[in-house]
């Protein structure tokens, strides 16, 4: 009796990295089992048009295991833009290997690139079913909940920003304002997260600032300076793509500044310099960086299990014979009720190259701190096992300086 | 009967605020109990110069013992230089409340503000017994095998590198080096700590440069090119205060091209940038920031331990009469055998205003690499449950680009 080949589907990661997106990767890769015959695509679209695959047998298999809750991409990743011509080249090398499934975990550049994957095998009459899984620490991707690899960096978020807060504290008669930079080019959503473990007005962040609501440098200054008044220092988070007054990207601004040298610390620099110019008060930044989308610690269980869940659930949606969809996460309870989550899909396009902003329902009127519905939307996937701190000494604030 | 009345203590914190200093101070104040007066003076030598004290009674007591575990220092923190008049209103200060004895806790800087308000009590006739715990995520100091706060941030490196080694492995087709800069003026000790994880020659950080020795352009250049070559990227970790072949500090260089304006950076931005223009390698770089020095996740058990017991044995101190003293953690096991720690002391002038580096013997001949005696000898305080990740894809690294 002949061995009958095994179907066989091809699998890769793009984008920037997230600390479970493994998990993604993991889930799938398990799911299929010894039923298919699972490619990886190495480093992303790159890898997919140049050609570059590997087959999961048993000793990869092992290695993804023991690779599931480590960050990074298994795969290698990349952030390249598909032309047509490696459209073309991506579908005949699928061909040549007889892959007629396709599945990506990624964002929004991801989920266009699958949308004109599965265009460009449609023009040259190749059956290709493409599937995405989500993948974003930024949260900017429509139609699902959240995606996965957000909630564990909203977590270090929330973390840093209650613990620096700590530390500024203490350090108030030495420095006063400390300008924090999260991640969020167009989005608020991380920045909006760093107010999680607020309890108090007199806890950090005091002020928040994102790309959705353009920053206005007089307010900003004044606001600052009542909140040291006020607190006796300021914390403030702002988004990586803030924007000032004019809609211009206020990193930019610091790289005139610099007659055009490299961006160095952007946004959170540029304001930072800015109070110190037009207050008396010593200010700091500080970029939380790369440690946002990688740190293993900061994983929030309920991320990581809907990471693998979701890349399972790919698996199921390959068996169904489904194409053409991003897998989605979809809250089945009430804000207010136990968390529970269902998963769900929708077409490429209503997600593909679009930025879903941080909604305006989620931030008071000033822009500058969250509401209850933000912070009781972001607890159920965060978890309930971290905690802001008590005031303490309150007293530090009265002493005359 | 009269009451008598009780012997007061004044207490206070100096210097940056490290994850675990509170815990010094709690240890500190939980064994005085009841039977001494604790007076705790509010941000550091300015509040001792100032008269800025608060007594702990029972509500402040309990405050502290909800905040042993919180980063930043309860009583407030600061960076003072005491002047001569500050000295002797401190004494003043002191007198007044008929306060004999003073503990401060911080790094070498206030080791020398305690050895010098030992001495102006001394010249003005007035009875003040004096007791430093040792504070520092440096880990300068003298004398003392190593001082509380520093396993707790070599922790947040070690991890930190680690992590975002992972990252740029699975991004080396987009970049391909990150220069982390982590804590340092003077010495290596943190910087060298980020290869505490590292098993392989593969894993990160690659290339490591401390205070201690010079950073040579070319052979810096050279090196990161030729790991690139190898391994497929490079993660090189820096010391903010690393210095050029002659002499200089780097971040100053960094000063001086941008015409006098605030330092944008450092160190790992200016080297970053020159990377980018000597090479054809992308590069960015990333300051490890505050969270070094606050984050209360990357807490080493045995550093919180060894933090309250050395406070705890502070207060034993005063009671056998001890002054002008620092107390030490001394190591009382070989490298080999489980670790164990006695508590010792040593006179403030072995370590006030001295700067220890890291021993040459603790780095390979180049400088870029610890050595298994530095690994060892870390890994006793840091702890054994976080370890290095498997190697992963080393497929990716074998990828043309």
């Amino acid at each position: 009796m002949g061995k009958r080949k095994k179907t066989k589907i091809a699998v890769g990661q793009a984008g920037g990295p997230t600390a479970v997106i493994n998990a993604s990767l993991y889930g799938f890769v398990n799911e299929a089992g010894d039923a298919y015959e699972i490619v990886g695509i190495l480093n992303g679209f790159q890898g997919l048009a140049n050609n570059q695959f590997v087959t999961f047998n048993g000793a990869l298999k092992q290695e993804l295991r023991q690779s599931r809750d480590v960050p990074g991409a298994f795969l290698g990743s990349g952030r390249w833009t598909m032309e047509r011509q490696d459209m073309v080249q991506a579908v005949q090398n699928l061909k040549k290997l007889d892959i007629h499934y396709l599945v990506f975990i990624g964002g929004n550049g991801t989920m266009w690139s699958c949308k004109e994957l599965e265009e460009t095998a449609k023009e040259l009459h190749y059956d290709l079913a493409v599937i995405g899984i989500p993948k974003t620490v930024d949260n900017d991707l429509y139609e699902t909940d959240h995606a996965p690899g957000f909630a564990s960096a909203a977590r270090y978020v929330a973390l840093s920003v209650r613990d620096i807060g700590k530390d500024l504290q203490a350090m108030q008669n030495f420095e006063s304002v400390r300008i924090i930079e999260t991640m969020g080019r167009n989005v608020g959503w991380l920045t909006a997260a760093s107010a999680l473990l607020k309890e108090t007005d007199a806890q950090p962040p005091h002020l928040i600032y994102t790309p959705e609501k353009s920053l206005l440098f007089h307010k900003f200054l004044n606001d600052i300076s009542e909140t040291v008044k006020t607190i006796g220092y300021a914390i403030v988070v702002v988004s990586e793509g803030i924007r000032d007054e004019k809609g211009q990207i206020i990193s930019q601004l610091a790289l005139n500044e610099q007659s055009q040298q490299q961006v160095l610390g952007g946004a959170s620099s540029y304001l930072s310099r800015l109070i110190s110019q037009e207050t008396k008060l010593s200010s700091r930044s500080e970029i939380l960086g790369m440690n946002q989308r990688c740190s293993q610690w900061s994983v929030a269980a309920q991320d990581r299990l809907e990471a693998e869940e979701i890349g399972k659930q790919a698996m199921n949606g390959i068996r169904q014979g489904l194409s053409g969809l991003m897998l989605t996460l979809l809250s089945s309870s009430e804000l207010n009720e136990p968390y529970a989550f269902t998963i769900g899909s929708c077409p490429f396009e209503k997600v593909a190259g679009l930025e879903r902003p941080l909604p305006s329902c989620y931030l008071n009127d000033t822009g500058t701190e969250i509401t209850d519905s933000y912070r009781k939307w972001l607890r159920r996937i965060v978890g309930n096992d971290i905690q802001g701190y008590p005031d303490g000494m309150t007293l530090l604030g009265k002493i005359a300086r």
